[in-house]
């Protein structure tokens, strides 16, 4: 039997394109001893794979050209050799970008198809649900009466995160890419203002008319311009939780920009990086509490949705256009 | 009876010289009820004063031009006027580059001259002292088995901070600007490495050999290039405390560098600017505790002295060519 996979053809030089992947056909693979055999469902693209293709260093290990590409699948066991799963569970984990693919069972997390669309594992009951769940809470500590700004807000982890910041008792103001998604985040998702930031200008000035009494709590995804005219608006004591910086993750040498630590004694704002997977051991508590909200209407969500395997290139180089609204997911096939 | 005192003649453009300053013959002037006539004995010079020459945003108040120049002083009361002290007592307090001024009781604090020399209350025991203390012990959260990274390392915070991170079991290096400065370090102080930015080339290098660990706390007194630097050089969940950033204030444009956050996501690591007045309910444990570090020996100070008022614009320029080790004072009276 074949299987399709995507490996990677080569690094990217700034902005990836068709000739970072390659398309194989391989045999589909047999279980080893302790591992299940997964047939993808659906496949999750994310920023942060940019990372892995480039040799440099990043907080995620760097793929070898010639590796198969690997990243969040929601998949249906299809054989289990002692892995502790049945033909017909529904798993996540993070395996092959392919039709089929092994893991051992303790790399495998069952989905509950009852509980919410099973694709929901890859976005606001998955990894950036929890992102945006820790980053909020944690990270910029968000409470009420704060001003929270959050970048990428129409996005995976933007989305919730915006969301949650509205569950603190804050002024929740996004920053998107299109005017549907600025009406995505008002209409859809109760944020207090989106800004447009390719229709404008002065960021600055947007800010001062969305965020009148400067901001206090700041979620940023994106990086750049528009988190450099944030840091110009910080409140005393504001907190900035860096979960990504996709305005950078193509640039060919090292960005610069205004300097941002001489004002930090002046916010006295504290500025730090973090990774969901730091919260480990809270994850489940964490998709309990997400899943409570999703089942109550509190967080709504949203997932672009790219239909077939060998179009997942194209959905991964979407995200760098912000041609996604919501979760960019790949299905690869029926459950 | 006259009475000499400073004023800012007018804004620096970039670095002070000798036209920001003006020397100005005045009254002495009465104490008004509740106020102490004080005699200046040492006034202190400290980089955030270039923040105050300029319009623009710091987080301490900006002079207006024409205004007398102010900063930390320990004098002598001459005469009170229901101040709450005696003639002869020694007090600190921010008063103007003068040889006499006035006060309120309520913004003049004792010195104990039978604690330490009156001096170190505008040094070790003073703001400067606390600022390494907060700064080290609550922002940087150096402890035992830390590498800690100090910038300014010979300057009166630096210098403090470094011994303080020494004193909680850290390894410490410190960057400073001579061969002097580097033996102070190492044979007076402590410090584990002394790093002579000066005949560096690649501070990185430098750091790998001096700090082959890599940096789990930084206190940044200087900013720039060394920070660059520094903040390739993080570990997991770093703390870096800003403090200062002396290397900038005299920019004239806003200074651009090499972007800091996407790295901050692979180290997790947290930034905090900071002022030692948000510590002030605990400045006198502060003290307390400073105090008691110098007495047992286990903190070493130094002072350099420039005599006479009519020479405080020098000594504080000086700061900006890293003149001073230790306190950098200006002495305008005996006692």
């Amino acid at each position: 039997m074949t299987n399709r996979q995507w490996h990677l053809a080569q690094r990217p030089e700034g902005r990836p394109d068709s000739d970072t992947f390659d398309f194989v056909e391989t045999e589909r693979p047999d279980p080893e001893p302790g591992e299940a055999l997964v047939r993808t469902l659906y496949l999750s693209v994310d920023p942060y794979m940019r990372g892995r293709m480039s040799a440099g260093e990043s907080y995620a290990e760097a793929w070898a050209v010639g590796d198969p590409l690997q990243g969040g699948v929601v998949g249906e066991v299809v054989e289990s050799n002692g892995a502790g799963f049945e033909p017909g569970d529904v798993v996540t984990g993070n395996l092959r970008w392919a039709d089929y693919a092994t893991a051992p069972g303790t790399a495998l997390q069952p989905v509950n198809p009852d509980l919410a669309p099973i694709s929901t594992a890859l976005g606001v009951l998955g990894m950036p649900g929890r992102t945006a769940y820790f980053g909020t809470r944690d990270v910029a500590d968000v409470s009420a009466g704060d001003t929270f700004v959050v970048t990428g807000a129409a996005g995976a982890v933007g989305s919730v995160a915006g969301q949650i910041g509205s569950l603190s008792g804050a002024r929740v103001v996004g920053f998107a890419g299109s005017e549907d998604k600025v009406e995505f985040l008002e209409d859809d998702l109760g944020f207090d203002a989106g800004i447009n930031y390719k229709e404008t200008d002065d960021y600055r000035a947007a800010l001062d008319e969305a965020a009148p009494s400067g901001v206090d709590a700041y979620f940023d995804n994106v990086g750049g311009e528009i988190t450099d005219a944030v840091f110009t608006r910080l409140n005393v004591d504001a907190r900035v939780a860096v979960c990504g910086q996709i305005s950078l993750y193509n640039a060919q040498s090292v960005p610069t920009g205004p300097r941002k630590l001489p004002a930090l004694i002046e916010s006295r704002a504290t500025v730090q990086g973090f990774l969901a997977g730091d919260f480990t051991p809270r994850f489940e508590a964490a998709t309990e509490q997400l899943a409570e909200w999703v089942d109550s209407g509190a967080i709504s969500y949203r997932e672009t949705v790219t239909e077939g395997l060998e179009n997942a290139p194209d959905a991964f180089l979407g995200l760098f256009d912000g041609e996604n609204i919501g979760k960019q997911l790949v299905k690869v096939a029926e459950p």
